[in-house]
């Protein structure tokens, strides 16, 4: 958490003893009335948010409305893409004020990857240059960077951040240990601002000031898919541009729930320009009076291609909306951040659970532990049926593969006894596996 | 229509006498049943569905019941994505099936481009190889193709096909123009199946075997835009693998009156190994039991990407069940036909209207034409105002910039009463035009 003035140790953030309620009564009673709008999560208890969060009936209902009104007025007419472009700039701006940036910034995708992609393919790469990047980043991002440094004889090597996971004071710390893997010829590392697997917290603003300061070309892509929507980004010393990232990639169907199939991609303006469109369309382009290309958009819409499902648009803003209602982004980080901190210390309150972060709660809401089988060692198979076991009570978490875990998230809208119930479920699991094993 | 089986001679075509009705009066009473499927369409005259077509109430429910189910069962959980991967089966299916392909040949994507950017990026290219374009293809593919011949180092040049519309039997068909642009280091052929603004028709099958004839290495991309969805592409001699075609990018949101969002690409197995993935994600890699990426899915699944909105798939699939639900998709063939044979035949009665096919009418839904100005000359201006004026009267056209025309495309669901009114209405305006300007 280094200079992210966001100080956690003035927050609310729960206590280990489950009995307690530190958390915020209010608060609880404010996500009560709140969860109302959320139709889909009656009956079900969710821990999937970091997967896909799921949608506001206002939102689900902004989709109809969208598609009813483009169909309508149109649906190919002057007066339905008037109103596609006014949703548009809504949507813009609605992503740029939750990053503290501004809409010109902002260069709309289709997922994260997508996003990803769009400077891993854009930059003006040389034979020899080197990519640096965390040892537990998505698959997706893995494939495309081996794919990019076949293409162009890139190096590429890893860095150790999850795997570092429990260091203590006296060991590297994040921004240390990427240091150590820079190169001169580094032209990029590709980071997640919050680990997907163990629910770290890498320190953005540090880590970004020291791979610039390595070479004048060394930028930063950062894999913000579980960042975006749960980090209070709009907040001073976590707004983007303060930050000085250079590619910030995410989604809205996750920590924003919004609808799968909408992302965006924030540039740093200062390397907009050296930043080639790839995948080129229409909405990367200006046209002239007949219609020929004569170059690209000025702001982010140059890496826009073509139709989309504009519809998506006025849900991820509908979606953002309803957040923002029940309180600010800090306000829900803190929630989130007193949830997982419940869920963490109930967990490894249970002798057969170990929480791959050890030393302190996740700073974020994904908390991801492993169950022991009778020698003590990490059991795929108990993570497997209890993922399967759960789903059946319609509880819903998830396994990782690397390092085999089981992953639980927490949103401002999870419920203190939802947690409390899913540690008791966990515990009740594993009584009746030993039991059965004995 | 070289070489194309489907013998148009033997189809009721309709008749150049707007007081006939040599279009099957059966057909009409079909459609007047089938369009109490489409509410959008009431109240309406609609002829831009080469830009996009009215989705039915079925697609569009789809799209409501889609949602609900993957928030339901969700949205994330084995269970929404055993749903979602069952209705991706089905739309794979559904779009092989209407192409004469089988499922693998088919990659998903977001739209037209995206299918064209994927060849466009994916071929192995060399410093100085060649690409043959057409001189109408669309901006955003020439905008890709300006990018990739600048970042490989490429030599681009056009053949005028659109330009040579109005050849008689003396001058050079397709066929010849494109062999004339032929080199031996010609890489990629870029056309369209219909050009997008004359609306001509190319013979795909003696073109792709021309180029194929050029080099080993020649390959063929098409723009489908205009022909899924238009074109009998399930039949005999129109099968995408009978034409030999290398590439074939389109979307379901324009004929097959699909959402907007969903298109995709048919590669040729023969090619799939030459043509590597660009833009990455999950949905394209396979993966080990430590989610290291381990090689490329074996199908067209490989060039897609991560997360969508998969209630794409389940709409689509539902449009294109509602068409042929209506007829065999030569039966929509020929009534497009017959239908573009009236508009054309209407417009061209009238003296102040130039159509861009002067010799025969368009074997497509697309008729463009152009309004004539007290010298002869064709009026933007006129074009403009036309389309203005039709759009508050519930009348759809456009405008295209390229010769810059005014197009109205008809389809199966169109009524023979919206040609004859829009006729009226264009010989009404040019009225008053005359009368204000005189």
């Amino acid at each position: 958490m280094v200079s992210q003035p966001l100080d956690l140790d003035s927050m609310d953030l729960g206590s280990t003893d489950l009995g307690s309620t530190d958390l915020d009564s209010m608060d609880l009673a404010k996500v009560m009335q709140h969860r109302e709008q959320f139709a889909v999560l009656s009956g079900k208890q969710y821990f999937n948010y970091g997967g896909q969060g799921p949608m506001a009936d206002r939102a689900i209902a902004a989709l109809s409305q969208a598609q009813h009104t483009i169909q309508t007025e149109g649906p190919f007419s002057h007066a339905a893409y008037a109103w596609i472009s006014q949703q548009g700039q809504q949507v813009r701006g609605a992503i740029a004020h939750a990053l503290g940036t501004q809409p010109e910034t902002i260069t709309l995708t289709e997922n994260v990857t997508v996003g990803c992609n769009i400077p891993l393919w854009g930059l003006p790469w040389q034979s020899g240059d080197h990519i640096l990047m965390g040892e537990s980043e998505h698959p997706g991002v893995v494939a495309a960077v081996a794919e990019l440094s076949r293409r162009y004889g890139l190096e590429v090597t890893t860095c150790a951040l999850a795997a570092a996971r429990n260091a203590t004071q006296a060991d590297d710390g994040p921004v240390e240990i990427i240091a150590k893997g820079l190169r001169p010829n580094t032209r990029l590392v590709i980071i997640s601002h919050i680990l997907w697997n163990t629910g770290q917290l890498l320190p953005l603003t540090d880590i970004v000031e020291r791979c610039h300061r390595n070479a004048p070309h060394t930028r930063v892509l950062v894999d913000a898919a579980q960042s975006a929507g749960s980090l209070p980004l709009d907040q001073p010393g976590w707004q983007l541009p303060e930050t000085q990232v250079d590619y910030y990639a995410f989604t809205g169907h996750k920590w924003w729930c919004g609808p799968a199939g909408i992302g965006a991609l924030y540039v740093r303006p200062e390397v907009l320009a050296e930043t080639a469109p790839t995948f080129i369309g229409w909405r990367g382009i200006e046209t002239d009076g007949a219609a020929n290309p004569t170059g690209w958009k000025p702001d982010g819409q140059r890496f826009e291609v073509a139709t989309s499902d504009y519809p998506l648009w006025s849900a991820l803003s509908e979606a953002i909306a309803v957040q923002a209602q029940w309180g600010t982004s800090a306000e829900r980080y803190a929630r989130i951040c007193a949830l997982s901190q419940r869920l963490w210390a109930g967990l490894r309150a249970i002798a057969q659970v170990d929480c791959l972060l050890r030393q302190a709660p996740p700073p974020t809401g994904l908390v991801s532990f492993q169950l022991l089988d009778g020698n003590g060692t990490p059991s795929p198979d108990l993570h497997n049926a209890l993922v399967e076991h759960l789903e059946t009570q319609k509880i819903y978490v998830r396994t990782l593969l690397s390092p085999h875990c089981i992953r639980a998230c927490v949103h401002y809208l999870t419920l203190e006894s939802e947690v409390d119930d899913l540690i008791e479920k966990v515990q009740l699991f594993l009584d009746k596996s030993s039991e059965a094993g004995s």
